[in-house]
């Protein structure tokens, strides 16, 4: 496959932000034509000769491109710090790396509160509604204008993992390996509730003035905080909560009788809420959980998700944690079991974890060790380096 | 213990709202006092000479005195109105059932919506805090005014289990026996933060008003109607949200790429939303959640729940739902330990059913015979006629 655009100059550790407009528009799975089109991305080591190293990394709802290294929003660690850097898992001394922001995101790529050229005003509610298959089809214009052909592999958490899927569904030529961690082929009805309150929590805030508050100036903070902290329950188990927290009192030493934050757990949340809404676009919120919330492969696939994967050539490896609830262990194994259906290569672990759905996101051993293996594996076969002696893990 | 108040007539099957203002004000549990405090009842059934045939139920969060028969306000059945009535298991020819509406609730009991004769304007936020122990306590009154002194048995599901247990706690010599279900002894660092999620959307709704939304003749309606979605997804289990609504469209054929509820299920949820809002004041809500967040009965035992019933007399059963993830039936089981630990006389019944939280609602077959059989032999035992031949079920 040719690049769609000539490759530009390869970039080494995240310093610059990296921008890709792409040059055609975008026809959406809804039918509508989007344009123009750009993607805001990092990338991490360096392709090599054969253009065969090249690990795509999808992020989640409320992840972003700023994988490694430093966040120069929030300066804090990117969000896959622990597993990507050089040495790490996804070893940048071996691999490179590329994070987009979603189509409809809100760090630099394409979304609703960027400006719609044709008006001269943020798309707000004008933004066209997009998919997981949507997200995809741009990731693939920014592959084709790296230069790379065929990615060693994709790997995603969550909705990362949704991507994942879409990628090996839609393109199995061009990837080698797939990841889908902690995900599902489908959002379920549990899943799709939990999003819709977070949507109403956004769009019952006056402040959100119909989508149209960077027009006029305003932020749905107070909804879009609720929809986060609703949300932020439903990616921790019942066991961390309670671990972390129980039912212990945040600064004093009896209840006080009254509305504030009596317990750590309360003030844990309303701090999620809110520091939440200085780093994210309530839009994008809707949109994002909108295109988690229409995925589903075996629709797509008359109801038979083993469709989606007749004759795959693509290596898998599911991975899911036992407290996840969000995204529970049963919706990896019906992927494996589809895959199995249609004698696909696929290895599984469900990660033991009492951490619940964050757990992809957190320094876990054992979900590491597995990664690692299914990496090095892999990369042996499709002839790349192994990992430096006395590198990490 | 004689009733503080004279016994009045009692009452048979409700077609009457009854109501009882207590003479003396109630010390809360905050060492607030509280006047005047009035209390929104129904009974069903008659009492009987020995006054030993009553039944005090304990309603839910949002459940109110209106147990059986047809709901006043919405036209419905009440709640309980499966297990409450002539024949049925807490069977009204044998028993005499009373149910209040709790205090700080707004189906006519003292509650934040009534109004505060010191200022004649709602309560509002001036309510106190109250807790499930001021519940007790004032549903104790009534209890004396009826001129009951020992129940036969007290009797609730979720926030009723609480009060249940907070009278088997504090007047184990009142209660003969108690059968909490669905409940905890304690609100679990998730409920917890569930319960901050909903205050949040409430208290983020402009019309609530910082609680003064009667006065300012406005309704919090989208921020409470938030509340209750989020809350109504914890009532249900994930594979009953799977079974009544997938992933089906509501009314459509086809994704329409757009905020409307495309699905079933996010249909369902505003309606349960919207139609709340219409029959719930939002202050209560924020107190009632309260109420449930600080109730520990460990805790008020030095953190050994068995030290809260040492010695007591009561027989207990407990009842929890196998598919209930806010309640689980670990917490059930806690309680169980804690009373073996002291030689209690308990039973307990996991009932399998598939229904999550919601199932202690709903015509649950082994829920009902688990509790037909409790009833009925704890009856014998205190010297109650038994169930007249050919009653159901």
């Amino acid at each position: 496959m040719a690049p769609e655009i000539a490759p530009q100059p390869v970039h080494g550790a995240a310093v610059q932000d990296l921008r890709l407009t792409l040059e055609n528009p975008l026809v959406l799975q809804s039918g509508v034509t989007l344009s123009p089109v750009t993607l805001a991305y990092q990338t991490y080591g360096a392709l090599n000769a054969e253009r065969s190293n090249c690990v795509l990394v999808c992020h989640a709802l409320t992840g972003d491109q700023y994988v490694a290294g430093t966040h120069p929003v929030s300066g804090k660690r990117g969000w896959w710090d622990d597993l990507v850097g050089p040495g790490k898992v996804i070893d940048t001394n071996r691999f490179f790396v590329v994070c987009a922001n979603v189509l409809g995101g809100c760090m630099g790529s394409t979304g609703p509160k960027e400006v719609d050229p044709a008006t001269g005003q943020p798309w707000g509610l004008h933004f066209p509604v997009i998919t997981i298959r949507d997200m995809v089809q741009a990731q693939a214009k920014l592959i084709d204008h790296l230069g790379v052909d065929k990615l060693f592999c994709v790997i995603g958490g969550s909705m990362g993992a949704m991507q994942v899927l879409e990628w090996a569904n839609r393109h199995p030529e061009r990837v080698f390996a797939a990841v889908p961690i902690a995900g599902s082929y489908r959002h379920s009805a549990q899943n799709i509730a939990f999003h819709e309150v977070g949507r109403q929590a956004i769009m019952a805030d006056p402040e959100w003035a119909h989508g149209n508050y960077l027009e006029e100036g305003r932020t749905p903070k107070r909804g879009l905080a609720v929809a986060r902290m609703a949300a932020h329950i439903t990616y921790l188990s019942e066991v961390a909560l309670h671990r972390k927290f129980g039912r212990r009192l945040q600064d004093r030493e009896a209840l006080t009788y009254g509305f504030d934050a009596d317990f750590q757990v309360e003030s844990y949340l309303r701090h999620q809420g809110y520091t939440f809404v200085d780093r994210f676009d309530a839009n994008s919120y809707l949109y994002i959980t909108r295109a988690m919330d229409y995925f589903d492969l075996a629709q797509e696939n008359d109801g038979v998700l083993s469709q989606a994967f007749t004759g795959t050539p693509v290596r898998y490896c599911l991975i899911s944690f036992s407290s996840d609830w969000l995204f529970p262990t049963e919706e990896s194994r019906a992927i494996v079991r589809a895959l199995n259906a249609v004698a696909a290569n696929v290895s599984f672990v469900e990660v033991e974890s009492d951490k619940g759905h964050d757990a992809f996101l957190l320094d876990e051993p054992e979900f590491h060790q597995t990664l690692q293996g299914f990496i090095d594996g892999t990369a042996e076969i499709r002839g790349l380096p192994g990992r430096a002696k006395g590198a990490r893990p």
